[in-house]
């Protein structure tokens, strides 16, 4: 038996969250891992991304998008649920071609009433492409107690 | 003939930056006036904003892009062509509800290397919605001689 | 007899509040004026704030400082109280070279649980030094009822 | 000899850098530890700290303060200098009692006109008291080319 702490929500709920949000649907993100603190997200392209008429790269709108989701449920898998976003700070690294992305979250610290967490974007080749970390309202509880994990 | 400063960006071209870009034509972004340092544009909804299954209030990520684009088109109105975002800081105020936005962009400051741009987002019953500043790449100039006001 | 909103504090109680901090007094911060939503304060220069030994320009981190405390009276003006900084962000435009600052704070939302505010520092000359923005915890409340003005 | 990459200031040179700074100097920091694309430093408390009247818990600006130059030296470990600061986010966890500080600062991307870096705040009981980043302009470079390592 492992000693490291589980989630409190499963891969499937989890999922759920991510995949039960019409706008997350269009940009067709997906959950591809998570553990206690932490969640790695797909996001595939799509034409309609682009931010610039001249080159295709992603608006960086999309971007700031991954980096809330992905900082939101790192908070979800400590938290049991996914919570407001009170702000959000984007840092922008590189250019993101047309191709598929992925967003790693981490936790940095949840409390009480609030929760910071932070998320990276990445493209296929493993470079970073932006960074950042939102700031959360954790004083909104489960309904009922979260899952103790799978 | 008035002493206020000339935005150095048409209307005509300034509108046509906005909807040149994929991402704000399947938003539906359009520019509804602009002066020297100062934009405002619209944003109706669609049904694929929504952020959360349990209610339908716009996904924070989109919030976001419009401070990003409103910021970025004020700079545009001083500096003659749009620019790279750096980096994005968002508040989130209230949830928006389905209906339309508008977003209001206006300078901070804008340098020869760098510039910084605030913008808000009010509902349709003028409540702010959220409110940030980014910050751009203003070393990246113009290829031609930007217009000097219509 | 104006119409214009008062402020929640007297002026002698808000610049008590500013004095009464141990690192403003070290700092030389003074309360110049202030009314609903909005301060201005006074800073001198002291050799102990240089941030670099090759000039002599003014640390970072105490512009940061101007920012947050601006921000955060600002909000005491309509919210009665000072409060707890939640997070900050500081654009720093211009160095500051040796000689007075004075920063102005203004209020961006009081909600029930958190307040923005903004903040911009000028040195003698009136040039932006730097501009930023807090979030603060204003589910602190007054113990009694806050003043209704003076 | 170790594969891993040497950071491109000396100790000494690095310590000198902290405490060639007046403001550092009046603040007590010092230089625990550096590697490439890391630094350590140490804060003792001094009663001009105190923000607040009723308690005595640090000022959020010296706070501020830690994460700007934790992760500015961050950067100078891997570009041989420190750099002018562009922008500052700080998130407060935690208030901090008098006492001692650390900070850790750690580079996120260096590029060749911008490089950003985070930083966290402990006390001695090794809890969170702040984190944040910071963006920093690299486009100014060292005047002779930096040590490869001591």
């Amino acid at each position: 038996m492992s000693l490291e702490k589980q989630p409190l929500v499963s891969f499937e709920t989890l999922s759920g969250m991510v995949e039960g949000c019409a706008f997350h649907r269009w940009m067709g993100i997906t959950l591809r891992e998570h553990g206690h603190g932490r969640v790695i997200l797909d996001l595939p392209w799509r034409d309609e991304f682009a931010g610039d008429p001249s080159d295709d790269h992603m608006h960086g709108g999309l971007l700031a998008t991954l980096i809330d989701l992905a900082a939101d449920y790192a908070i979800a898998t400590v938290h049991g649920i996914g919570v407001p976003t009170i702000d959000l700070h984007v840092d922008y690294h590189r250019i993101a071609l047309p191709g598929p992305l992925w967003v790693e979250g981490s936790v940095v610290r949840v409390g009480r009433t609030l929760g910071t967490a932070e998320a990276k974007v990445y493209n296929k080749d493993g470079a970073l492409i932006a960074s950042g970390r939102g700031l959360f309202l954790t004083a909104i509880k489960p309904d009922v107690p979260p899952r103790s994990g799978p």
